[in-house]
């Protein structure tokens, strides 16, 4: 059966926004790719060699969505080749891999996973019959052929992408050989992002081996909380010395506070010690918040906040199989209240910027576009995770828009780490985002040279001045 | 006036989508129907000789919306034939009561209250002119005559109605007596379903008289924690064994801890004595709710959890008129943190199974589409009470399915007492799911074989593999 | 260029659908106007010299979605006209402030305020130039020569608009001069709407002065709690002499809760004494609350109610610029157990009427329109403040119409201080609603009869209802 990729999807069926939403569109995706935030790993591209691998490797074993999707209906991560830490079995044949996702394919339908890996399959990969269980095979023959082209090297897709930024994401104590080497190698436009949560997680048992590799990265010997400040703004440096635009910040929640300098001093001591409390944590993780925003004023990074998964949910999971397989799940999230110290202490000074990214989708029109429509630091984020979807997005621009306006979103980002897919991905933002213009027009809400304008800001404009491109 | 049901309600007016939602709403409203959830009573069928009563008994007494929505605009429950308790006066004229609800029928245009009524009587009733206070009397006399004859017992629209599964919502303390007798009747097809709430409510009152009333049906005495837990899988036993395929829990907040069995006796304990505080109960339900789950994976009846529902805000009305009288509020509901402990105890057990049901919407993106995609135990049921409607449902599928898929929801249930508006209550949920799949068709968002299918899916197929059948 | 008004704007693209909106606005939009809740100083319409000012007067100077969208990209207050309170440099030229606008009015696309500018200019001035940075200075010139007219005075307009009813809101210790003028002068439809949250503000540097002023106009002494509820009650009974139809109440929060005649009177006579607490506030305004709710079933005023905004969320802002300028923020809301206690006591009280008006749009569906669907005294208000916009328009009825149906809904008040835009606001309002209903006939869900009534009933009657005209 072929694959029925409609050269249509995501637009409306009304005639006339139809054909709108298609001109924009075909206006928009010939544009470069912006991708500021993701998790591409540096080593594929800073490795001249590097190779994808099987398509099992490509496809299934790094993407959280398909192993979330099979474990919801019983099949175990070890049957999907993940390997348990304690060495148990896992399948480790590709094919028998690949065969079992092919079997479950059916559960992806109009899911945004599933419309990506159409998007992959036919246009980068040239795939033309549909995958089901009956054709998985000759589709996995098809993609390792192709993976084994000079021309499928993640060197090569990264220049036919025509990517123009690609921001990934990487612990504030990596020693950032990787994009050290690609700056070398002639790829300035991949760049690192400072993410310095483990930093923050004083309670946890590796925190003081952290903050070891911090001192010795930094050349600073972190003994207290001022030298802890020293070696992260030593460590931000660094980052912004290879081309970093912006910071990263994961919290449970956005809880800002400023702590004096006695109680910082206090709570960062008694972490040496290893005495430090889960209540310890968040105070601090809120004080620093509020450090990173000075930091960004000073030295001009970007701080993005990603608030509201709850990490891990599953314990016996993250104890078999480690973090980053699908049990993240989304919390109701507080903006306003948790915001306002950090905001006021810097959401209108014209250095900072802050960017903001939320799974909480009751807060998009009740606090985040009133915010970002108010205080010039402040960026809405694009929909994130759950949000990265058809619906997702035409959720956003009606919750966001009319409170916010566009100039206060910061345009697209990917946010993945499966970089054959980052076009795909672009291409769904564009296509609804060209649609909803559409709509406006036709309903005669905006005029049809706006949405010639704003297509391009949303594709490449937003995202470029967002960080400061 | 002649009434206007239009044979296209509630599909798009798109006329690609239109065709298409009819094409496959044409496929599915021949199938049975399948009534997983509900609470028609079970001696309307298990009485050979019942009768439906007067059309006002039939349509407005046991209808909490018809009865909140009168109240709103001022009409009290005794002027629509509800008694006080106190054995006040109490309209009595099943006529004039009629004549009221006529008069108010501009109350539920563009309800799902409307939409029923309006499919009850033309579809089933054969009434061709639109109920107004003119006609009130005139459609009176109808459907009484309607009811008066041999095809219009319940038993007779039971088996027209092609009811291939009806589960009543049972006290764990029933004798289920009706029960019995439908299995020796040959109506295998009505199942109880085990509703233990009485049983958590500690502080209540009543609660001793309960758990004597559990003693004598069980066969066991409940003379503490050990011999309660007996006496609860006995009776799960008994319902299972009457072809039981469920259980049912009632909370107003999904809050779930375990206890330590010193605990857990010591509350029960102090509940027997009679001094049992409102959080002992709270806690112990939100232990039992854990033993519940155990229990599920044991005997293999499905758990489903209804929360959010702050029953009897209104003191007064409770007073005077007792319970479901519309009077029940929503709650915002928090779902991440509060049944983290149960999942983690079971959920990716293969013999659990929990169908999730909120009057939150704004978690069912949030919190619930990702707890069933990723918890092979969840599955996310259909949009319930306010949300058992037109706009109810498409909110649930578009905020739903791109995260869940349609394998990790429960397909419909119409939670209804009203027996002869379950086909209705289907209808619209046919309606509503074939125009949705027909909108993703025209989007290029689903091709149209997937269409057909997850229409039969979401008619049958689903509801079926939920509940086992 | 000419400016694209659409006459079609805020209609659907489907011809049905959009042919039958059209139908329906244009019986509606000759109607009177209706205004029972807005911010228009009485004194631009007691004056019979006042005039509008400039240009910039008019549309920026006093609009906080202007300024604060402006702020938002970094342009401050000073340069928009705003003084400082310490008397530092702001922008004074009028010409300059309203050139900066207009090379900023991009941002506002696809907003509410672009919309409303729009329809203001080109249906009230006359403007048929599209506002850039290139016409500004030819249009201000236009606008001057209108405001100059001796029909573009406030009374002029006042007539011109077909206002029926124009209800401003004022601080319970006004004096009132301007009404009192306003009903010599002839212009009964303006009345006051008596606002006493000052009064309640128990912990703030300013409240005893507001309590004197209030004895001063009441004529009684307030030495205790006793003599307080007597001075409001007699302040209550003033407003309505002159007209008041209505009291207004702005919470962060809607918690009410009845304290005991010994708590009320400790807690009011330490604040006679200086020394309330935010927290003895917090008590005694859900206190209040009850007891206004009290009061307006014994003078017949309506109790509005809009809750959940963090007014003043920047804090260094609000020093140096004063309150109402963008920058408050809405917050989570809670209303099914905060209004309990009063709902308790007085929502089935047929003398009683209280509107709610939300920030948090998850609490449509889960908590207002239950309560509204049930209470005879509640009424759900319209789509406020950022939500009142056409996407907020749409996502209201949605969400409020199948729970609590049309009759439980107040239709439309335009909640402006912006006196000229009061038309584009209510014929935003319009379209939005005959669209809606539009659509509703043509998926089968309301018979276009009743799609002509409702159109006219969210226009005008329920309005007049709410509000008991």
């Amino acid at each position: 059966m072929l694959w029925p990729l409609s050269p249509d999807r995501c637009f409306s069926s009304d005639p006339a926004r139809r054909t709108l939403a298609r001109a924009l569109y075909e206006q928009v995706n010939t544009l470069p790719l912006v991708c500021p935030h993701g998790h591409v790993p540096p080593q594929l591209l800073a490795d001249p060699v590097a190779r994808f691998g099987s398509p099992t490797e490509l496809f299934i074993l790094p993407d959280h969505y398909i192993l979330r999707m099979l474990a919801s209906q019983g099949v175990s991560l070890a049957h999907m080749g993940i390997a348990p830490r304690d060495g148990g079995w896992h399948e480790t044949d590709h094919r028998a891999i690949w065969q079992r996702f092919a079997e479950h394919i059916h559960l992806f339908r109009a899911t945004p996973t599933g419309l990506w890996l159409a998007t992959v399959l036919v246009e980068l990969f040239g795939v033309t019959e549909r995958l089901t269980a009956a054709s998985a095979q000759r589709i996995y023959d098809q993609i390792a052929a192709r993976l084994a082209e000079p021309d499928f090297t993640p060197r090569a897709l990264f220049r036919r992408f025509q990517i123009e930024l690609l921001a990934t994401t990487d612990a504030a104590t990596d020693p950032l050989d990787h994009h050290r080497r690609l700056r070398a190698d002639g790829f300035p436009q991949v760049r690192p992002t400072f993410r310095p949560d483990a930093l923050l997680a004083l309670a946890d048992p590796g925190w003081r081996e952290t903050v070891s590799r911090l001192s010795s990265l930094a050349g600073i010997d972190v003994v207290d909380y001022r030298t802890f400040i020293m070696a992260i703004e030593q460590r931000r440096a660094a980052f912004k010395a290879l081309g970093a635009l912006a910071t990263d910040h994961g919290v449970e929640t956005p809880y800002t506070e400023r702590l004096s300098p006695v109680e910082a001093e206090t709570i960062f001591t008694r972490a040496l010690r290893g005495a430090a409390t889960a209540s310890d944590a968040a105070r601090f993780t809120a004080h620093m918040l509020i450090e990173f925003a000075r930091m960004s004023c000073e030295d001009g990074l970007v701080m993005q906040l990603h608030a509201g998964s709850l990490r891990n949910h599953h314990a016996a999971l993250l104890a078999r199989f480690g973090p980053d397989k699908g049990a993240d799940i989304p919390l109701a999230t507080e903006w306003t209240r948790n915001l306002r110290p950090l905001l006021n202490a810097y959401g209108d000074d014209p250095r900072f910027r802050l960017i903001l990214f939320t799974l909480d989708e009751s807060t998009y029109s009740r606090e985040l576009a009133p915010l970002a429509g108010y205080y010039s630091a402040v960026l809405l984020g694009p929909p994130w995770w759950f949000f990265d979807s058809v619906q997702g997005m035409r959720r956003y621009f009606d919750l966001v828009i009319e409170t916010a306006g566009f100039a206060n979103t910061a345009g697209f980002n990917d946010d993945t780490r499966a970089f054959c897919s980052i076009p795909a991905r672009h291409d769904v933002w564009q296509r609804v985002s060209c649609d909803w213009l559409a709509g406006h027009v036709v309903e005669g809400l905006l005029t049809e040279d706006d949405a010639v304008e704003l297509a391009g800001e949303l594709a490449v404009g937003l995202a470029r001045r967002a960080y400061r491109l």
